[in-house]
């Protein structure tokens, strides 16, 4: 159903999935996909993905992959049967337990022999292209290492060490840009952030993978996604989009490095304004920003203060 | 006014432009500030950013500019006094002469020791983001050489000669994804396109530059980026949004290649739905899409011979 190409241009893998042009976009309320079946209701049209009346955490295979197997995966996470919640008011207990949700799909997809890289993830708001507005984040297992973890890759063989734990040992050390931090992760909009408020949630030890946490530190790391996400939330008193990437170690076997951190990409540059990719970012790879690190790291640590 | 920052971990550059977060944004028709200035009001609150009555072709520095010498180099190209029209309803003439003032622009602009890449392009569409509707494109001169001119150097490494020339060589021997050509010229969807219609419109003739090129070459340029224009909106019967960026040889001194060729990246994948950057693209740096290139080929090859 899903076929690769190699753009020899640019050097990266293409992945067509022809049969999501059909998919569902969306959809009123009252058949939202993602929301639990009304009781009796299986087996009926009124059966949604998930055919229980209620449910606490459900994962499963994305209906229209843009991977499938043996070349590949695509599940749905959805995070609650609330249709009206988000990462950041789930309770406490759901977190962490989403967590642990998590890092089962990590294990699992990354032992599958067509997995090269486990990448969990979650597009919020419109402004994403987001198509079901209930809860929940998604999982690709890429059958290829994709850029951006080579890129990561890369930066630690250039920095001869773990790049993230030498960046957020420098976010420590200034301090200017920090917004959050617990016992277990650092919360930092990063010197060189490419969206006004992007913000990268990273382990204070080094851990590759959600694999080598342990349950203080994945509840510390639900914790820290709360908080940040509440503040987004706060910052324009609005539902604030972004895309939320999970980077890990690649279990395409080679065992290559990583260091578990969660960053976020918010489209928002203003309560209204929008940042585009265009020109410069898509044509030549240069991002713009018109927003200093250091400001918009003062207006979101004020903003979590405020939401915790 | 800007400010360059290294990103260690994806090992690219980020440019801060603070100033341009009060920029211009789309004013209304009757204070558009690419118009030319009325007769007898330079010197009034009328005076638009071209203190003239008429004018063909008009190139100044932004006024929010996203580099600025002596670190590079931000321009504006007004292509027409018709605040109406496009790149694709240029007279003929008009469109060979914006080549010959784009050469001009590389020449100059690359002559620069603070520019080592000149990158003309244009966004059009609100769907990308642009502020001001009158025709115009926009030059960057990057006092760096920017990630994807760099991933483009590499493919010519990897391949062992120059990647659009055997690219284009492909596409013509394969012939499903061309969709115009002329003497000097060939446009085609790329074999792994990462947006439904993106085209390529690429040199016959190895030429790195536009320096490169003879009058009859700028010529078949204009002729197919106009023909390919017109064919975007006929496609749907409308505007066709865009980002048009055009890939040189770097100016950086060491003239390590290149191959002229203009790339359009259409967010459009049928006439109402966007392609959106999100989880994928953004956090893993892979593109999904939902449409064959070959498919794509086809409708916009018919386009573009409706509107010839």
């Amino acid at each position: 159903m899903s076929e690769l190409r190699f753009d020899e241009l640019r050097g990266e893998q293409v992945d067509y999935a022809i049969h999501r042009q059909d998919r569902t976009f969306l959809p009123p309320r009252d058949h939202c996909p993602l929301c639990p079946t009304p009781a009796g209701a299986v087996g009926t049209a009124a059966e949604t993905e998930i055919p229980f009346p209620a449910f606490e955490i459900a994962v499963f295979e994305n209906r229209f992959p843009a991977f499938e197997a043996p070349l590949g995966a695509a599940e749905v996470v959805v995070y609650t049967d609330d249709h009206d919640a988000s990462l950041g008011t789930l309770a406490p207990a759901r977190a962490e337990e989403l967590m642990w949700v998590w890092r089962q799909r990590y294990q699992q997809l990354g032992a599958r022999a067509d997995v090269d890289y486990v990448y969990i993830f979650e597009n919020r708001g419109v402004e994403v292209g987001v198509t079901l507005h209930h809860p929940h984040g998604q999982i690709y297992g890429y059958p290829f290492l994709p850029p951006v973890p080579t890129l990561e890759l890369a930066a630690d063989q250039r920095l001869g060490g773990c790049a993230p734990c030498r960046l957020m040992q420098g976010e420590l050390e200034d301090g200017r840009r920090l917004v959050h931090q617990n016992d277990a992760v650092v919360v930092y909009v990063p010197f060189a952030a490419r969206w006004a408020y992007e913000a990268h949630v990273v382990m204070r030890q080094h851990r590759r993978s959600l694999l080598e946490c342990d349950a203080r530190e994945l509840r510390a790391l639900a914790g820290a996604l709360q908080a940040l996400q509440r503040g987004y939330d706060a910052l324009f008193a609005r539902p604030f989009p972004y895309v939320m990437a999970l980077h890990q170690e690649p279990t395409d076997g080679a065992a290559r490095g990583g260091h578990l951190h969660v960053e976020f990409y918010p489209p928002l540059r203003t309560a209204e304004k929008l940042k585009y990719l265009a020109g410069s970012e898509q044509g030549a790879g240069a991002f713009i920003s018109d927003t200093l690190p250091e400001q918009s790291a003062a207006a979101l640590r004020d903003a979590i203060a405020r939401a915790a």
